[in-house]
């Protein structure tokens, strides 16, 4: 059926986003095109990639999940195209497809220049590469009509998770825009007694769902499986004063 | 042909709305899926409501208009499914739909797990149950088979307009990006000698087309044949000092 | 197939965009619809005609583009129908389409109201007639079924470029997103031995692709061909303080 997925740092302010869907559009009339964000923050590869990792598998199989957050566009980094059981994945080798390499059958080395833009620019591979052979793929071109299967991309550290006894050390991965704080810690401690402590604040409210909450940061399990924090009808980014990369620690027992 | 509207407060910024779109295609894959907005504020089911509203009846026969403002989320609130004439609303009990029910010919509490993704968080509905669920509506699944008929669903207040001799007294329902200050006081009252009363402020200026007004604030039919305050080229809402909820009143006569 | 675009000051925040869409899918159920952008400044005819010029090619043939940026919406501007030898163009009569002139074979005032929304404000005409006339031209409408045969639209000043002996002196035409600040003057001087000169600064730095760059404002060769000033990571629009308009001189050899 060919559905395309879009993820890029392009922002909706400017002609980019449209101009690689017209290039798509003129590839496979048919495609279907979904954008999961163009709001990651400049380069930010590491945003990028939890976006995705926590997006894809919600598309139909046979998806192209389009990653564009490609600070080094136009030099001698390579574009991957990675196929798993369900998807295909087009994103620059720059460490943003770290979580989807685990579930790798194919790592493509996308050269092949019959499927991209007759000109190819130094600055704007969105249109001149990505959007033309995410095109290809969705209409049934193979992955390894594209180029050579290569090993060794290039990863980026994860975000840790440390068990021990009585403790488990976890960090901010992510923080939406409602202010919703999200670990990389399971959901599945909540089931236990713990407290939480983040930024040098302890919390020990835990609930079901956000209505049960209060005006002070609780814990809750949040939409992707992990531990969240948050605020009824406010933020608990500004409550807790909380980043990207900020250690959590789950303290256990009473 | 399957038409899907999304209205919601997630905003452009996280991948919520990508993955709800994921979520239709999978359920759907000939699904057409328009945003209404998704930058309704945190919570605000009356401005969702007022939107909604003035949006619904300009969309083709059989669209699945589909409201996530939903404060309740994973709490006791229902979710209902309505069917008008000419279209099916799915949204939380919580008022949203108040305008739509006059016209409604069955409510039905959703509940059938049948149609929603196997796993059902407690804090993504949009993604668990709304898009499912509007996926199955727009590809031929009837309403009746997704609960029970109900009746009693929540109302919030609507805006009043109160006529009285030589007098009408109505309120700002709504204010646009381009600072325009919409009120719900008939379009039609400009068809007499008036003036406006707004927030100290009398207005006596109409015009026909914002290109006829000036610096200063003047009365307009709008976009949905209601009168509106305007300023050419600025914001009649700074100039006016308007928020949703201000009384307004009409003057008749001269 | 069918492909609409649609450019527009619309902002995401209101349910205008979604309106329009809506009653396009009214009139021609199978248009692909792509948003090229909707944040143009309120009424920026200028900025809507460079956006445009530099995007309508990267669609399939026959793409019917639809610019709706129209401070004189319900005034007595036209609107007007344009056809290329690839594409269609509707828009208001405002000079946005000053740069597709040159390549129009016929110019129409669409005057025809059969393809019109039965009521037609003074305040909407993006739903009221470019939406419906954009869904009846997508499905084969003839052009000239929409109206008269006119000449002489409206034009709007273009960005100059002057050339003279080892001097060149163009303009910024647009300031994306990133901050990248894009001119007029053709990539390829960037061949050649040059300096360029803006807001009183000289840039003497030139790179082939960002990640050559640093934190100074260097010149590259941007997406549209043209000379752009960047910074790596960062924004050239507040490391030189520009803004659009802004001349810009090429000093040519040593």
């Amino acid at each position: 059926m060919g559905v395309i997925t879009l993820l890029t740092d392009f922002g909706y302010r400017d002609p980019y986003v449209g101009i690689m869907k017209g290039v798509i559009y003129s590839v496979n009339p048919n495609a279907v095109i979904v954008d999961i964000t163009h709001t990651i923050p400049m380069g930010d590869v590491k945003q990028a990639s939890f976006v995705l990792s926590h997006s894809f598998k919600f598309f139909p199989p046979e998806t192209v999940h389009t990653v564009v957050v490609d600070p080094g566009v136009g030099s001698a980094r390579r574009i991957l195209g990675v196929e798993t059981a369900d998807y295909i994945f087009v994103a620059p080798d720059n460490g943003v497809l770290t979580p989807i390499f685990d579930f790798a059958k194919v790592i493509v080395n996308i050269t092949n220049e019959r499927f991209f833009l007759s000109e190819v620019s130094h600055t704007f591979h969105g249109r001149d590469i990505f959007a033309p052979v995410a095109g290809a793929l969705s209409r049934g071109v193979k992955l390894l009509d594209l180029g050579e299967v290569v090993d060794h991309p290039m990863l980026i550290p994860q975000p840790k998770l440390v068990e021990e006894a009585g403790r488990m050390e976890g960090e901010v991965i992510y923080i939406d825009g409602f202010g919703n704080v999200i670990t990389n810690i399971p959901g599945s401690v909540l089931d236990g007694e713990v407290k939480f402590e983040i930024n040098g604040r302890l919390i020990e409210r835990k609930v079901q769902c956000y209505d049960e909450g209060g005006d002070d940061a609780f814990a809750i399990q949040g939409s992707f499986g992990c531990v969240e924090f948050s605020v009824k009808g406010g933020s608990a980014k500004q409550t807790l004063q909380a980043s990207v990369g900020m250690p959590v620690i789950v303290h256990k027992g009473g």
